[in-house]
């Protein structure tokens, strides 16, 4: 019986190396040969797969991609059936920020990929269409759960603003400038403004 | 007479080379070797001045920052005796964010830095040591400035989610997700919201 490969597998077995290698070591550090050891399969296994440093890049931040959905999703079903809107943003966004090792390793292989498609925009295709995608999703929850009349105006702008603010956060917290507890309450602070329950409103309504 | 030698022009030159090599090719071509070439000098004058890749990348990031603070204090004489607290603040953010081809390339060394430091956390001391002063900074303003009692509660959080918001915004914009308006917009409408100044409040405080 002729040996069934699951190149699938394969690929994310590459992808889970490449990761570990540019989060102990750095973008810089990242090559076919590195991460060829890293996986412990042979440099023509590596090229196989991911003709170029490019392309095991752009798989690695799919890959990224698809495991925070699948995290979303879990937390999706615990939320129970039609959830609010503001609760399917926070628990998405929790899923981007760096709180625990395994996020804090996703965004620093992002913020990597990041800088290096900075410099290289034609890599970068891929993540600005999901990024495009994400900010409608956004822009659907945030239209449809807020009570700001001035938000509700311009929800892509809102979203927009929102996975800046996330985005920036996590930026922060991987650079150790910022606790996750900061962050957060950041991300908190800022939900309650967007979705119009904030201490702003009861101050202004009585009085205060 | 002996020649005087400026050395500060001399690492100066030699950080521009750097910004050159980094914005053009990225972080990972960033070597001794690559800039002691863009700068036209030798490898032997470039360790000289920076023993090492560290050493010379945060002398580049200690190099933006000061002319960060020399764009915003021409800008500030522009505002005036007494500016208002949110003025000062729009004028430093609009001097951080990538809005033309000098902001671009700071961004983008900023961002490859952040990456290398996110993995290197020591390397990354100083400038932590400078968003803290920033926050700080941010915070006295904010908190002068600002008519609403939860944000006079807590400026330090406010500056937190503001700074990391504009860095968020940098992020995007330097990787082409995001325009230039876009980052704009979303500044302003974030200070309208911090200020107190948003729709939101006239629209809750008139029934609408």
């Amino acid at each position: 019986m002729p040996k069934v490969v699951d190149h699938q597998a394969r690929r994310r077995r590459i992808a889970d190396a490449l990761m570990r290698v540019a989060s102990a070591r750095g973008l810089e550090a990242v090559s076919l040969r590195h991460v060829a050891a890293e996986a412990g399969v042979s440099t023509g296994m590596v090229q196989h797969y991911f003709r170029t440093k490019d392309e095991m890049m752009t798989f690695a931040i799919e890959m990224i991609g698809h495991d925070v959905q699948a995290r979303l999703a879990q937390d999706a079903a615990a939320l129970g059936e039609n959830p609010a809107p503001r609760a399917v943003i926070r628990a998405l966004m929790v899923q981007i920020l760096p709180l625990d090792d395994v996020r804090r390793r996703e965004a620093q292989v992002g913020l990597a990929f990041m800088a290096y498609t900075a410099v290289r925009p034609d890599v970068g295709a891929g993540l600005r269409t999901n990024i495009a995608q994400m900010r409608g999703f956004l822009a659907g929850l945030i239209g449809g759960g807020t009570s700001r009349p001035d938000i509700r105006a311009d929800p892509e702008g809102a979203a927009a603003l929102l996975l800046a603010l996330v985005d920036g956060l996590g930026l922060h917290v991987v650079n150790y400038n910022y606790s996750p507890e900061d962050a957060l309450k950041a991300l908190d602070s800022h939900l309650d403004s967007l979705f119009g329950t904030t201490g702003e409103i009861s101050a202004v309504g009585t009085g205060h």
